[in-house]
């Protein structure tokens, strides 16, 4: 019998249907969707029809806007092979290999195109799900085409001016035959319709868990601008010794790092630091409150959620003293570090799980700096950046480094701020029981690691 | 510092307006919602006019349908001094008791209305969130009238038909003068309105977490009927020793009500039996699901958030070590057995916030029968029967019993089958390290406890 978390009820699969004009942050939406199912292990995938019309190699016309007219015959065909290649691919996907969320990431613009998928999906027992972006507030509409579509790659090498005018002409013909989602005409459909990013939103059958747990997701993104720092504690008494787990206090570096803190904050927040509203999250732990306790920021919260990973009977003990006393666990945690639980005590997953709501407050919160541990903020660290589970607890998270995450569109930009002060290296590497021998010890895959998942 | 759960981010209060015809499920959901955040610690009250104006106790006139005719002047006066009555205390309990969620109970179905309440709230910084039931179905309002309407304190020793026929009359007085919230009418007010139950809900400027937790509850929410099973594991090696955690196997006793418990599932069930399609639940340790091994269900999910509260260093001992080496946790565990935290372990509180996903998934699921432990058995029983949290943890939850819940419109209905298989008691007095003798040894106070709980 294996463990379920609250994500693994039902035997459903579904297809999230995209719908709205060009600009509507429908990619952005799908893309967040994925990387939050994937953290929780819903094997999920995005099927973007762009990429797929992008990659028809033969396609012997320029796209530009009037490639969109619904009157460009020519137009119509490769946009209508594009789609083809997309569902085929996707379907092939959830037969193939057990996908459980597929998202259609298209204009999905008239009745008559929906209603072809509707019948696909039914026909694969997979639930159809719509989701529609609808956006009348033209400033929204503006931004996003600056932010994300003159520099598409449709507009390589193009002008923004160019492509601004081009894409609002594409929209345009978009425009002359959408249909949007209708509470009345689509009653019987599942579907879920935002309004002006989520100042209104239309749920319609929302039935199973999954689907639920989407659009609960979706409810609370919003597109404001801002950061979200993190840092493990300040070097702890338990980092010198070698040993994890346990309640222990700051060793004098950790203190150090402390009163360092608030400098690398400010500095990190460039001129606008003045005007910075911030709020601290700590773990219930003594190291996380003790390093957050210089910094000058009223609101200061505890989370029982950001408290370490259990190491149940294995807590207080150093990794030499696991080896030799259950020689066994010690090989089957290097063998599948993010599935192994220790005895009595907690595994990857589980905190994926206890993290979740963390992860939802985050995504409904401005500025926030996390002060917490190695493992939990290695899996907050695998959200924001789409980090794969069996690498995540093998990433090297340093101590005495602040990162701070700006989340874009369809990237999150990474900094990294060492304090320059000393402190042991907690990184041990797979087969061996040994501590690097500080940080500038550390392995240069497990560096590369994090630099590669900045990217993705 | 105190310790943050989830629920505790924002320094908001919130009045949720109710908004609908009568027989539309407004108090049902309202006291749904009450029992929900009062189990999460957010305190919060519904105020019902109905029992404002069934207080008025110099009312001369006879409440029936004319009463409620929109052209009574009398009834009119009587019906704005309820409601004056039931704003005037719900302001008060705000301001003087830290109220942070009330809820208005009635039908507020004219926007003249909407906008005093709206005004007032405003006027004292409370954010209004107006929860319309919207309901066309027919069947649903009928079977509502039949279910509860007709039990109403204003038609006690009426005839039911008289009842019924009078109740219509007074919802077609309503409709006279209904204003439905409206998506287009209604932008700038924060809203969730439900049609036909949740077959459609539309949300329109949600914004704080508060309101947004009370929406997902409020998606969740359905009408069918069902039974919830409570068991906590058969006897264990650890329960017959006396000591506390550990992950040991079920006594030989523990496996006769392993055996037994398919039987005693069936008997509960009654003429169904064959026909319930029922899941079960247990915990990640050994002992619930060596109790759950000869159920028939095919159906088993294993939670880890099932799991028995975690003593941290006290895990294996027993009430007497704990005392003999932790006496002022020991003393400090008795004071406040709900917020006491064992020493690197958890406390009850802490067992809540973990179980908030449960119960969610409980609040969607139909049948379903859990096996766990003492303490989160507590807690979920807490939930459905509204106990008080600085009772449940003292709340006698014998071995060896099943505990079946049949949640009715405005109660739980509680049954309690014994196995008739003997168990050592695990029920710890306040102030002693003592276990009773057996189950049947357990203090009156404590099995009087929830016999009232069962009744509220």
């Amino acid at each position: 019998m294996p463990v379920y978390s609250i994500s693994h009820v039902e035997n459903v699969r579904v297809c999230v249907v995209m719908v709205g004009l060009p600009a509507r942050g429908k990619s952005l939406i799908s893309q967040k969707i994925v990387r939050y199912l994937s953290w929780l292990s819903i094997k999920s995938k995005c099927f973007n029809v762009g990429n797929y019309r992008r990659q028809i190699a033969t396609m012997p016309i320029e796209v530009d806007a009037k490639f969109f007219d619904p009157n460009n015959e020519e137009g119509l065909k490769y946009r209508q092979q594009a789609i083809d290649l997309a569902i085929d691919d996707m379907m092939r996907w959830f037969s193939d290999e057990q996908g459980v969320v597929g998202i259609l990431d298209a204009t999905n613009s008239t009745r008559a195109r929906r209603e072809t998928i509707l019948k696909l999906c039914r026909e694969n027992y997979i639930e159809p799900m719509f989701l529609e972006s609808f956006c009348d507030d033209q400033d929204l509409v503006l931004q996003n085409i600056l932010d994300v579509k003159t520099t598409s790659p449709d507009y390589v090498s193009k002008p923004q001016d160019y492509a601004m005018k081009d894409f609002l002409q594409r929209i345009e013909y978009y425009n002359q035959i959408y249909e949007p989602m209708d509470a009345v005409t689509d009653s019987e459909l599942t579907f879920i319709k935002l309004v002006n990013v989520n100042s209104q939103i239309i749920l319609n059958r929302i039935e199973s868990y999954l689907e639920s747990r989407i659009v609960y997701y979706v409810m609370n993104l919003h597109i404001k601008p801002r950061c979200i720092w993190l840092s493990r504690h300040g070097e702890s008494e338990f980092n010198v010794t070698g040993q994890i787990g346990g309640d222990s206090n700051l060793s004098t570096r950790g203190w150090r790092y402390a009163k360092k803190l608030p400098e690398l904050v400010l500095k990190s927040l460039g001129p606008d630091a003045q005007h910075t509203n911030l709020t601290v999250w700590t773990s219930t732990l003594k190291r996380t409150q003790q390093t957050a306790s210089f910094l000058p920021y009223k609101k200061k919260l505890q989370w029982k959620a950001l408290d370490e990973l259990d190491a149940g009977e294995c807590d207080g003990m150093t990794y030499e003293e696991i080896e030799q006393k259950f020689p066994e666990d010690f090989k089957a945690r290097d063998d599948d570090k993010y599935e192994y639980r220790y005895r009595g005590g907690e595994s990857y997953r589980d905190i994926v799980i206890r993290l979740e709501p963390i992860i939802m407050e985050l995504e409904r919160q401005e500025n926030i700096l996390i002060i917490t541990h190695q493992a939990v903020l290695r899996c907050l660290y695998a959200y924001f950046m789409n980090v794969p589970q069996h690498e995540s607890p093998w990433m090297s998270i340093p101590l005495h480094t602040l990162i701070k995450l700006e989340p874009r569109a369809y990237s999150t930009l990474v900094s990294r701020i060492k304090a320059d002060i000393p402190a042991v290296s907690t990184y041990k590497e797979k087969g061996t029981s040994q501590l690097g021998e500080s940080v500038e010890g550390m392995s240069s895959k497990s560096r590369d690691l994090i630099s590669a998942s900045a990217e993705s």
